[in-house]
């Protein structure tokens, strides 16, 4: 039980407290695979078996442990478990974990170089190593993130803050009629863009979506073509996202094209390779980062295929110091804190408090080493591309894009059920719904041309090809059972 | 070793790793206060420690270890030692900790509801009793950011959203010449307003700082005499921050008053209460909070006084779907994830991606427990009256601000030696130098009033009344030697 006094847990009671959590979680990942990868509850369920209110007496660990066990496990969707193929990775994998487990104990709050040079400089490190991993040249600076969506709002700030004059001090507010800012991204761009774009006061008026090809890849013909007729128009373009590595399929844009629209038209060019950037580490991946060096800016998340818990993401700047002049602040309570010259983040963005992320990278990054890292992902890439291989030899199903990373999109096409497109988008719900419940594998679905796709993604550490082979089986099995019902049926349903 | 495989540490060896890490954590608790609180390094010391690139490979947990004590610890400013009285306090209090190493070994993100009902649920669950515990009515919605530059930035855009009309769709550039918006704050608000004034495209020039009055308190009279004032020079004001607990002294802006001016001029009310919120749970202190149950939307940071480690800031509002409307999108690759009418908070805020932020502070709230929470609060504001009264009790120091919640302001008067109030700032300055040196207790400065002032906030769950007794000791202690040299310099320096 906790002291009533007003101290902290003794280091007594913490030592048996983590030792007890350190069993469990040990017990968790021996035996997450015989775990069902989705939830087992219906909405309201765990919320119901709280209290309504905060109990004033304290509990012990264990009984806590107990209420984890009881309440909270039925309620996770185990996203550590090699089966989950949804959405995008994320591995709590075991260096990964124990960074988490040691930056809350020294608890490092990185705002002035003062307040943790270790933690300052760890990040200055590891995302230095982490710039050379992904063939960027040294002029790229790294700033620890939250998530792709913040790094790609700093992206986007940082780009109307070298295009728009005075932004500081008159915002988008005080230009009176003077051009509107606008914002290209593929159709395939992730929503972070368009939440960019609303929240920093553009308007989502001033998001130019631009066509995709057959590959789900930006046109960049149509993007310098819609950029000058937005220019007649009377629109200040301040910014082009590329994706490396799309949320639906993982295509790739044209980086190298889009860089040179860009410098052409004096327009930051941001990369969006918050999934597909830890491709870069695999060499036979090159081409499809041509370009990616060029430009302005680039978000890669360690927290999806790096291996590395959330929340991380990385946001490299060539310019850094854009962001630098337009967020600059010094308050008294902070003056005299830090040495001269010293380099401190707390004016490259948004946050002041930065909590020691950094550290976490760096065990996952030490741990594997380079080229344990390397073997990984490259294992990920041939995973996929041995799927996309099951998947068109199989005449029941068919693939809907292109695999350039580690996302194959296809569907179930039972075709001689002379289904219409509508009914094969719910023969295709039904087979995700049922290859979900049997428990060993999570897929999500997108949808691409009109059609319901259903979504592998694999980056997750653990996941082994017996975990791919086995996702496969179910989905093949579960397709001929839906067959089966539907031809009993009459073909109809 | 690592395996040379493609799989993750595996789960022996997490065990052995975790056990090392939790010995490793535990002495360092008990022994945290024999070390010195600062660090212990020059700049570039933790860098010049550290590998140019990122070796091939990886290294064992019991390498890494060696590295964190070699390298990194001298790096460590020591926030979880009860010395530390700078800044704003923060704890990585036991069930913290270990709250942060379930959540990521857990790894959940709950971007949809079915992504992680558990911490879908948690999140609504523990903000309902933190809300309760805080005395605020059931119409505030909770949602935990990353830190309260986040959260004060959420409500700017919030009062955008609920003022500008189509702001979704023109945003401020598209308004032409119509009423540019502006932000009223004290000149004691924290430096993330003017962070998110200029981050969300108003330009700093919107920004209007209200005088204090002689208890760095906002004045209410003259926010409204210059919102009328603006009003007629052509301006829009969308939102007012009142700041329970300013950064430098902890000083309380009457909501009060400044809700009435909001509410007859239909103009957005912020409360933040990033670090006083916690005085809430306190009830002797209700009549600071008088007003903040009728403001629009509020800031609590737990990861401040509420012994959560960082990050966690809370943002209550009362209208969280004026944020909803603003920032919700709905690609197709989350599309059919969620059963309809569940709870997802992906669009009442920037990110999409969210980790389990809500387990680490249920496991706070649940192991102190609100009797728990309410002593070890009340506890430091007892302690600040005291320190406030040692200080006040001495005629060689004075008091510089009053102490509402748990931040000491004071400095050094050695007024015999007739000192010009720059040389009073340097006396301080080497006396701040002094007392942080001798490694015990780590405190900050702030300018009032023009003057150098010493900052102690006390708020660390395991400072106690000797820590506190040991800082004055030795703040008394070092003047008296800093005094001796001035008096032996001939009362020069």
């Amino acid at each position: 039980m906790p002291s009533p006094s007003t101290d902290d847990m003794s280091p007594a009671e913490f030592r048996d407290a983590a030792a007890r959590l350190t069993e469990w979680a040990a017990h968790y990942l021996e035996t997450v695979e015989q775990r069902r990868v989705g939830h087992a509850v219906v909405p309201g369920l765990v919320r119901s078996a709280l209290p309504t209110e905060l109990p004033a007496d304290g509990a012990s660990f264990e009984v806590m442990l107990g209420e984890v066990e009881r309440v909270l496990m039925p309620g996770v969707t185990h996203w550590n478990h090699p089966g989950f193929m949804a959405y995008f990775p994320s591995s709590g994998s075991g260096p990964g974990v124990l960074g988490e487990y040691m930056t809350a104990l020294l608890n490092q709050q990185a705002m002035l170089w003062s307040t943790s040079p270790a933690a300052s400089e760890l990040e200055d490190v590891v995302l230095t190593w982490l710039c050379q991993l992904l063939g960027l040249p040294p002029q790229f600076e790294g700033v620890c993130h939250e998530g792709g969506s913040a790094s790609n709002l700093h992206a986007m700030v940082a780009a109307l803050a070298a295009t728009v004059p005075e932004f500081r001090a008159r915002g988008l507010a005080g230009r009176g009629s003077l051009p509107r800012p606008c914002v290209y991204a593929s159709s395939h761009a992730h929503a972070s863009i368009a939440k960019a774009v609303v929240l920093l006061g553009m308007g989502d008026e001033a998001l130019r979506t631009v066509p995709v090809d057959d590959q789900f890849r930006m046109r960049p013909a149509d993007l310098a073509a819609r950029m000058a007729a937005d220019r007649r128009a009377g629109w200040l373009p301040v910014a082009v996202v590329a994706t490396v590595g799309t949320t639906s399929t993982g295509s790739v844009d044209p980086v190298a094209a889009v860089v040179q629209v860009c410098a052409a038209e004096r327009v930051w060019c941001h990369v969006d390779a918050s999934y597909g950037g830890a491709a870069a580490l695999v060499s036979d991946c090159a081409t499809l980062f041509d370009g990616v060096a060029s430009a302005d800016s680039i978000v890669v998340n360690p927290h999806k295929w790096l291996f590395t818990p959330v929340d991380l993401s990385v946001f490299y700047c060539r310019r850094l110091d854009v962001l630098r002049e337009l967020l600059h602040v010094s308050p008294e309570y902070l003056a005299g804190g830090d040495p001269p010259g010293v380099r401190n983040v707390k004016d490259a963005g948004m946050a002041l408090g930065r909590r020691f992320r950094a550290l976490k990278l760096w065990m996952v990054l030490r741990y594997f080493g380079a080229a344990g890292l390397q073997t990984r992902i490259a294992a990920h890439l041939a995973l996929a591309q041995e799927l996309a291989a099951w998947v068109d030899a199989d005449p029941g199903f068919e693939r809907l894009a292109p695999v350039s990373l580690s996302v194959v999109c296809f569907r179930a096409v039972p075709n001689h059920l002379r289904l219409e497109d509508n009914a094969l988008d719910d023969f295709n719900a039904e087979l995700l719904r049922r290859v979900n419940a049997d428990g060993h594998t999570l897929l999500s679905s997108t949808r691409l041309r009109g059609c319901l796709a259903l979504r592998v993604a694999i980056g997750h550490v653990r996941t082994s090809d017996r975990h791919v082979a086995r996702a496969w089986e179910s989905i093949r099995a579960s397709a001929d059972a839906l067959l089966r019902e539907y031809q009993a049926a009459g073909w109809r349903r």
